[in-house]
This record gives C-alpha cells, structure tokens and sequence, in this order.
C-alpha cells in the first residue's frame, strides 16, 4: 500500500553576501540533520534558489509521509543538532513579512495545480 | 528496478488581476494537456503561488522520468491541445527578464540542496 503524500513548498529571502556559505553548508549538510528530517517523515526534499529584480530566494519543496505532522515538526525543532545548526542558516535568510510576523523563517506557497 | 528521476524547478511571474482565470484553468486542466504531460514522462507536478512585495509568483516543480528531456518538451510543444492551452495562460503570465530574452515565460532555478 503506497503511503499518503503531502506536498508542501515554501519560500524565504536569502542575503546576497550569505549564499555561498549557504550552497558551502547545504552541499554537505549535517547527517544528525538529515536523520532527523527523514526520522520526521520528511521525503524528497529540495532547496532552489533564484534572483528576482536584484532580490534573491530560496524555494523548498518536500513531501510528508507521517501522520502527525505538528508533532514530527517539533521533534525537529527541539533536536539540539537541528538548533545549531538553524543558528548557521537563520543569519543568511530574510523572512518575508508574512513569516517574520509570526516569527518563523519560511513562507507557505498556495498549491494551484498537481498532477501526479 | 526504480527509473531516474530528474527534477526541475522553474519560476514565471504572474498578473495580479489574472489570478483568479489562471486558478479556475487549473482546477480543471485540459484533459489533452494532461495526457501529453504525461506522455512525455513528467510526473509529480505541482505549481504554487505566491505574494513577495506586492508582486505574484507561480513556482512549479516536476519530475522527469524519460530518457530523451528535449524531445518530450518538443512533443509537448507541437502538441495541438498544449498550443491552444498555452494561449489561454501565455497571458496572465509575466517572465522575468532571463526567460524573457529567450522567448520563453518559465525561468530554472538552481537546486542547492535534495534528500531524498
């Protein structure tokens, strides 16, 4: 039986000065991070990354395959791993306004199509 | 044995005033254009929308699982159906400059970071 998939993809501003340090960690990302994101259910996970008018931002696309998607996100946020290492991503990112009101990084994107 | 997948993600602008046309297109996308979508090895398509600064975005994600990309998107881009679809989108979109200079209305963005 194939598991059932929830698609979510977000956005976030990204400093200039920052993405090479940004590319520097992702390409060879913590694996305490990356257990931890597959232990949460997390699938197929990728970061884009794009200029926009002399702007820059990161675009995140994965897949949820668990059951309890609040309860899999806190187990991420409270991994101390996963801590430090938000404290070497947050300093490069420039949340927009709808996720810097609610304190958080990354911004939900509205799906208006999908076909498998 | 599991077919190699390549995944693509890709960015166009969109009119605010046009949102609403490209979403009902969307709920109920063409039968044919869905078809030779398919016929052409994508899968696992989403497009998303989004607000940054007053301005709107469409982001999309496929995979690709053929083994000949550029001759798909040729049988996409000859496909009779896709045609008459594309004028009905072609308009409510806005490419940004990179695609612009080429004819084209959808910009690739550069992957920084998968796991699968």
């Amino acid at each position: 039986m194939q598991k059932k998939v929830k698609r979510y993809a977000s956005i976030t501003g990204i400093k200039k000065e920052k993405i090479a340090y940004y590319k520097e960690l992702h390409a060879a990302t913590w694996p305490g991070v990356l257990d931890r994101i597959q232990k949460s259910n997390i699938h197929n996970y990728s970061i884009y990354l794009k200029e926009i008018n002399g702007n820059y931002f990161l675009f995140s696309y994965f897949e949820y395959v668990g059951d309890d998607y609040d309860a899999d996100m806190k187990k991420i946020a409270d991994d101390a791993e996963t801590q430090s290492w938000w404290k070497e991503t947050d300093p490069t990112q420039i949340p927009l306004p709808d996720a810097a009101a609610k304190g958080e990084i990354w911004s939900t994107m509205e799906e208006v199509f999908h076909t498998d």
